[in-house]
């Protein structure tokens, strides 16, 4: 059998096990979470054996510290993706919630009713802990899903895939609900992009060269996380202590995700009073700044940043610096450079605040808060399985009501159309 | 210039035109609206005299009768035009709504509110009529809009764009706001394609052919409603007589329509006290009856159904009967047939409903109801822009809200991440 019989064969599987997946019941699916997490530490010596079989075969290939990083489960590793489960059986089924329903003239009533989005094409770089956190959320929104990881870490996702197939069957779902894709070859990811009749959509998480590969050559809906160029906008009438702290929080706390700050946008009124302290911290903190030329003219010896820095995602200790005239021209910079991502205004003024944030498009828009805060957990969602920054379908993080849809539902009484 | 500079240009102030539209106040937008009505009112004469020159050409290069018929325009598709824009005016501002809103244990206040997509791109054919139907849902959810309709309407399309661009430059809206695609050539529509850098998502409507090209085509998120194979499972436990009522509406009242019913899978306790009545009505109505072979004993002189009848979509004075075993039968059928439309049941009793309710995977699922009401209007949604049969995004008639996303907005007083 070829590659492509072999991953067809699979989808296959996963649409017919996402028509059971479809009415399973809540129950049901916690205990297989509850199976899973229970297995996963009976087993934990098993999965760290075959774990460093991955790693011994990464470090041969010579891959770097932070790629072997990644792909290391450990106690700890380990330990949290069981916590992961556990916090994901916790939360409410999204499934059967009725959204909305209303009575017609002619009697009709109807509803929209919360469903599955059927089977889930999932691709991923090399952290195998992915692969459970995936394939839980899935299950619990009542998905099927086809997980792709990164061929270094094969073993480490088929033992974890072993495991969690065990559960679904003690729990009497449908083995198949989830599967690693076997196969290290590159072609397998082109193979499932193609398989329109079977996946429903693809989600791919990791580096800007995966994501751009994965849209471009999908037959299926992909949704999407490109870049995230966040910027906070210091206003005139901040709070200035405030804003030092909310900056140094949005660069500094962890540089390199996705919702770290990248520009920090200064209204000139407050520059010198704001900026020198505010680089001093960030120096300090080994921060290194790239600056607009009349942040230079107040404080020389910083680089003088380029054209190619502001559109730039650094997930770095490196941040641009610009002093604008007023808040639209902060604005408008956010316009032409941010990716739709998270966008901080820090000021005490109702109207500005008020302005930014109607009119600044990006998935999440805070005032007087850290762009750090742009992610599931923080916003009180649940565990997450990935930023959208293309507005269709969920613009922002995705849970598990990102991974649903609804359907119309209609209660007649032999209503027939005039 | 070339085609691809100018289409280009026009992308690019779409994209500017969304970012002053997204803020557009419900009463500039309505204004606009009402301009519109009133400007195609008093243009009627002028509108109808350029029309005849795209019916003249359309004559000229064959066209045949329902494509003429589906071009032209007259005193009834212009008062029909006039009304909807009316009903779009009165429908509530879709944009603003805050969908939900929380607070988290830092203080952190989190809402979720409604916002336009940004850009559409616009798909269609023959029709003049659906330039402005679009135009108006577009601008009313707040997104700019560029409209690519048949060339063969180009001459009508375009006078209908001058009027629109009035009226809005009139409600101190963006002119280029809604934009007719200018061009005749099929070429257009590849490059609109192209625009990912402007157009957030592309509605195509109309014949299989052109939202497969579309489909395939596309680098830009399409929502794509491919066809409506549409069923009514006549249940053991089904009132017959409203049974009857429901199929034969279902078939007969618009056979050419997309929510019409293609097959009807009847329950074998019930076949020959139902069957033979029912056939008897469509038979009378000019229905061409493809059976099963079980129907055929029922009922010979019937033609028996070849393998491609199931799947097809007929628009047309055609039915498929099958008479099932038992309801897993007929759900199977609509697994492997349905296009994932609209499907119905029609039963008395309270299980079988519940779980065909649960069960079938269609946009809108009916109890005693004909699928002719799968209709924004009908379920109450107001004007619809299509029916989106995949699952992403929306699911069944979009309407205004389908036109929207959501943002994050959170209010904070300092908080970072710690």
């Amino acid at each position: 059998m070829d590659l492509n019989t072999m991953i067809q064969a699979m989808a296959k599987d996963a649409k017919q096990s996402a028509r059971l997946l479809r009415v399973a019941k809540r129950a049901e699916k916690d205990a297989a979470l509850a199976f899973m997490a229970e297995r996963i530490l009976s087993n934990k010596e098993e999965i760290i054996r075959i774990n460093t079989k991955d790693i011994t075969l990464a470090r041969e290939k010579g891959l770097n510290p932070a790629m072997i990083d990644r792909l290391t489960l450990d106690e700890k590793t380990i330990s949290s993706m069981i916590h992961g489960l556990q916090e994901v059986a916790a939360l409410p089924d999204p499934i059967g919630e009725v959204t909305g329903m209303w009575k017609r003239p002619n009697g009709l009533q109807v509803g929209q009713i919360r469903i599955p989005l059927g089977v889930i094409g999932f691709i991923y770089e090399s952290r195998p802990n992915v692969t459970v956190d995936a394939a839980a959320l899935c299950l619990k929104s009542g998905n099927a899903v086809l997980l792709k990881g990164g061929s270094e870490a094969i073993h480490s996702n088929l033992i974890l895939n072993e495991i969690v197939s065990e559960a679904l069957k003690k729990a009497n779902l449908p083995e198949k609900s989830i599967q690693v894709i076997p196969f290290k070859e590159h072609e397998a990811v082109g193979i499932l992009l193609s398989m329109d009749e079977y996946v429903d959509i693809i989600i791919p998480r990791g580096g800007e060269g995966l994501i751009s590969f994965v849209a471009e050559n999908s037959k299926i809906p992909v949704l999407k996380h490109f870049k995230g160029v966040c910027h906070v906008y210091v206003d005139e009438f901040a709070d200035l202590q405030m804003a030092r702290e909310i900056c140094f929080n949005a660069k500094v706390q962890r540089p390199g995700v996705c919702n770290a700050m990248e520009t920090m946008l200064v209204h000139k009124n407050v520059a010198s009073s704001f900026l020198p302290g505010m680089i001093e911290d960030f120096t300090s903190a080994g921060v290194e700044i790239r600056a607009c030329e009349n942040t230079l003219r107040l404080i020389p010896n910083l680089i003088l940043a380029k054209d190619s820095d502001w559109p730039a995602e650094y997930l770095d200790l490196i941040l641009t610096v610009k002093i604008v005239e007023d808040m639209d021209e902060a604005m408008d910079h956010i316009e032409r450079y941010g990716s739709h991502h998270t966008e901080s205004i820090v000021t005490n003024d109702y109207g500005r605040s008020k302005e930014f944030l109607e009119k600044v498009d990006a998935s999440v828009v805070l005032i007087n808060a850290s762009t750090r805060f742009n992610d599931g957990f923080e916003l009180g969602l649940g565990a997450e399985i990935g930023i959208n920054t293309s507005k269709l379908h969920a613009y922002g993080p995705m849970s598990l009501k990102e991974l649903t849809t609804t359907k119309f539902i209609v209660y007649g009484s032999g209503q027939v159309r005039t």
